[in-house]
């Protein structure tokens, strides 16, 4: 199997970065000079994240997914990931080839080499997925840097019901023009209650929400849009009005450090607490 | 938990190339001018590679451990990790957390900053770390520059048991005293019956050892130390005798590649293959 998955990998896109893939005890990369380097890892777990009745191919698509939305919001170019895989006995042949090949579209798709992780049993699947990229030196978006004043956006539409987001298309491109345009920024995984939260936590500002701004997925309510998770979106600040572009939801205010409100009601944060 | 963790994580080492640790979508690292940069992925899982029975931070220990020493292999010098793990309800508390502690002991000992991670639930404990690591570039240590007429060494004695090696040490000084020396290197995680085979493959050589050379961990035989497993030793090779340094065990070769002879015979691989 493991040759299989380094065939597989061979087939898939490299990165010029890369100088050496799958194939010794690490991988090893020569980073551009004047460049920063973002890291992100996500877990998924059978029953927790996805079921053995999914394909293995959106299993595949929606671990390495999970990993590229953080590089997106961090503005960054995908460069090379890592993949860990624990899977019981009766994965270990199809169900992983295809795991592989879901992933390994994705990847084709956002130009991420996969250079190189780890294979073992386990009585659950669990796939841990490790994903690097590059931004300019200085110029990653980060959670912290939203101030008083700012506008507060979203790349796209919220509440997104799972069952019908199978394969979900994290926002590299967008993360990429927000390069210089956005002030801070962040990854939509835990619904925009908790995450804005967070954002404003680590900013060390609050934020006002409009409910009539907020830009609802087919199909779904503000409920599902305020506290649902995954939303592969990201959510920005950005210091003006983006002529023509996304409709700003809110703003970045001085109030309290962390308090989100909602058409001026304190928003209790409902979102997805993974470790609960 | 994520707050304690983040806590922990915080009192532990810093690299001064990590600009941003836990706390935004993804770590950012601003590699220094002319490096290299090699990373590794490891998982462990409950009843494969460690029970239950055993104290948390030995598991946190030798999950990071097992990583570290793929450095080591690499002559890199240890940047940062990230940890990925997954646990059933019951050790969402004390358990991770000292899981933590034994991580971050080892992590200080080695000035190696833990960067970020995830944390899920899961039915059974499985744990995935990262580990990158830094050398001048164009200088790892790859198992693909072998050539006939070097020396085989190994860093250490083999086959030590399992149960008697619950804190085994990573070989890190070891690997950084091998730059410009090794021509080529790799972790002993497998057994030397099946690592050396994999050196050979890459290299396209094969090796010659000699038995009694071998150097045998207290209370081993040969076999256990020709085909056992997670030594945390280094196999290399080099061009020339190491003076007052290490025994060298054997020869690279011309031969069929791949093929390891012991005594003049074929060895076989019999080491573990973690995913049989």
């Amino acid at each position: 199997m493991v040759r299989k998955i380094r065939a597989q990998a061979a087939s898939g896109p490299r990165h010029r970065a890369v100088i050496q893939g799958i194939g010794d005890d690490c991988a090893v990369v020569r980073p551009d000079a004047n460049t920063d380097l973002v890291y992100t890892t996500d877990l998924v777990v059978e029953g927790r994240h996805f079921t053995r009745d999914q394909k293995p191919s959106d299993v595949g698509h929606r671990a390495l997914a999970r990993s590229l939305s953080d590089l997106a919001a961090m503005g960054a170019e995908p460069v090379f990931c890592l993949v860990s895989l624990a899977v019981p006995a009766d994965c270990a042949g199809t169900w992983t080839e295809r795991f592989y090949q879901g992933l390994l579209r994705l990847a084709q798709r956002h130009r991420i080499q996969l250079a190189g992780g780890d294979l073992s049993r386990a009585d659950q699947i669990v796939a841990d997925v490790m994903c690097c990229g590059s931004v300019p030196r200085g110029r990653a978006l980060l959670r912290s840097t939203a101030r008083p004043g700012d506008r507060v956006y979203v790349t796209g539409p919220l509440g997104k019901p799972w069952a019908k987001n199978l394969r979900p298309e994290p926002r590299i491109a967008e993360g990429l023009a927000l390069r210089g345009i956005a002030t801070a920024a962040m990854d939509l995984s835990d619904g925009i209650s908790l995450d804005l939260h967070r954002l404003c936590v680590e900013s060390n500002v609050s934020a006002d929400l409009r409910s009539a701004a907020i830009p609802l997925a087919r199909g779904s309510n503000l409920e599902q849009a305020l506290h649902g998770g995954e939303d592969y979106e990201i959510l920005f600040t950005a210091r003006r009005n983006l002529p023509g572009g996304p409709v700003p939801i809110g703003e970045i205010t001085k109030g309290a450090t962390g308090q989100v409100r909602l058409d001026g009601n304190i928003l209790q944060a409902k979102g997805w607490d993974h470790f609960r």
